[in-house]
């Protein structure tokens, strides 16, 4: 269904040099769509040019912050489709700059979402939500209706970026859907601090063959995505008119452990060593344990599952920061 | 248990020239506490020089608004309790200027609670929610586990200033608790315009023999909470440690239609001409239908009802706005 739906279209990608949003403009252009991209690359966050090596002379790139109301309200314009990836994404940065925080993830999402009503109504809009709006959860698997107990203000933040898109969704009719995502990891992902994206951080320790600390016993369960098929979802959900005003979660079916993941990391590295230590206090507070999706939502509405196995995804992650390391280290 | 304990304790309330606030204040001052009123009597928001009169020689009034970080960090240092009012209070508001709710009622709830974290982490903290909160309603009586669907941006943002107070005590250990308010009414509101508190809008429409509008027809039900049973509800949470970290609801028991409630008015006021009319849009969008709230969970640990009957409340308010009306109108 995804295959011939974004022929042609107009789509933007806000967070478009990160992580999630380079990998869903690469594939965006391989379907044929008409890419923008759009990140203000602030120093530290996910932004890398290198990402989008492959299609830089096929996308629109725009340096642009959703906090920019100008800027906005000329992006969304004449787009079909616009994934909205662009936030601020680290946990520990939000508890420090709860400031920052409700700058970018919530005034800036309202600067974004009014700039999509007054210029162009029709758009189909995909939030990037998170697993962080849950909180600590008291029983997994947890589906979309578990109770919203965020433990850290970017979780607060995520979900009030939710439930705005929802509001405009009720109120003005804007064609929004949230996803909820779990633990995503895989290549284009920022490497150079440990702020965000901790199993990526993982795999930079075992590749520099330095200790890899396990706090607590490490039996923490959680599961992982690979980004292709966390791309794969946002491009199912941004094609179907019956996601509108929905949420849904994403999740990797299988429960692994953080040992077990730090473990698999190294042994598919064939490098690092695993340490354990006391959990550091800015990571103790905001600590979920365990999380695990139910993601049974997806796959009914839009025929979602993961299909990349947790290993055969590590090993194409590793291999592909050996092979581009001197971009992201 | 709420008359000794407040005797010679510090207590600030921010808000504290708006109707709730000043109601507050009002009642602390009879308790014997020392009362600081913060309030930045932003114009046709509900601050009013003249909700304070009885007590104005016997409390600290500082013009501050929760946005300024100096000005809180002072003001919050010592307090023994602070009733956390003052936040912008229009659904209509939100929607016309979603940046100002934003930077009133999570940038300035923020603001408000790194202060108390740097200067006074053993304050007690009672933040004022909302059933706005909740939003569309599933099924009545609402008990506090119910979704949580706000559909104004006023209700997502109240909902994130509980949450960040709920981070603050989880993480940090601050001893926060939020009460969500049901349609609360009573002397000492805003009655210069029809943006918040509806019912004691149409008060004064009833008080100048205006026309009353009943959009629809009227039968959506709610409760109404007369103020001083809300005053009592935060005198009671404020001073009890077991609801450190909790939510309650506020709820007037007795569900009453809309229309019920203008019948009611008239009736007592022996004035105002009720019309029917259809929804205006502004109105429409953010209507929520029928709202009955449980309030078993507040019950249950403080002991709190609502005591004072509809007809018994709307007599006091009417007696109060036709005696100072000058003040009001």
């Amino acid at each position: 269904m995804v295959e011939p739906y974004y022929q042609n279209k107009k789509v933007a990608v806000t967070g478009g040099l990160g992580f999630i949003g380079s990998n869903l403009s690469i594939e965006l252009v391989r379907l044929g769509a008409k890419v923008t991209v759009i990140d203000p690359m602030i120093p530290l966050y996910g932004g890398n040019l290198y990402n989008v090596e492959s299609i830089k002379n096929k996308v629109d790139i725009h340096y642009d912050d959703i906090r920019d109301k100008r800027a906005m309200e000329m992006l969304v314009k004449d787009q079909d489709v616009i994934f909205h990836i662009g936030n601020q994404t680290s946990h520990i940065d939000s508890m420090t700059d709860p400031f920052l925080d409700v700058d970018i993830n919530c005034r800036g999402n309202l600067v974004f979402l009014e700039a999509c009503r007054k210029e162009n109504p029709e758009v189909k809009i995909v939030y990037a939500g998170s697993r962080a709006q849950y909180g600590c959860v008291e029983s997994t698997p947890v589906d979309e209706e578990a109770p919203i107990r965020p433990i850290d203000i970017y979780g607060v933040n995520k979900h009030a970026g939710e439930l705005y898109h929802r509001v405009y969704h009720k109120v003005y009719g804007l064609r929004t859907t949230a996803l909820r995502l779990t633990n995503t990891y895989g290549p284009r992902h920022q490497m150079k601090h440990s702020r965000y994206g901790i199993q990526n951080w993982i795999i930079r320790l075992a590749l520099d063959d330095e200790k890899i600390p396990i706090y607590g016993d490490g039996l923490q369960l959680r599961d992982y995505n690979y980004v292709d098929d966390v791309i794969d979802a946002f491009l199912r959900v941004g094609c179907k008119q019956n996601t509108d005003g929905e949420t849904y979660n994403l999740g990797g079916g299988q429960p692994i452990s953080f040992r077990e993941m730090v473990e698999k990391v190294v042994k598919i590295a064939d490098s690092g060593k695993i340490v354990f230590a006391p959990w550091p206090d800015e990571r103790k507070h905001i600590e979920v344990g365990n999380y695990i999706a139910d993601y049974q939502k997806i796959k009914k509405t839009v025929g979602w599952s993961p299909r990349v196995g947790f290993e055969e995804g590590l090993e194409k992650t590793i291999r592909f920061y050996r092979k581009y390391k001197k971009y992201y280290w």
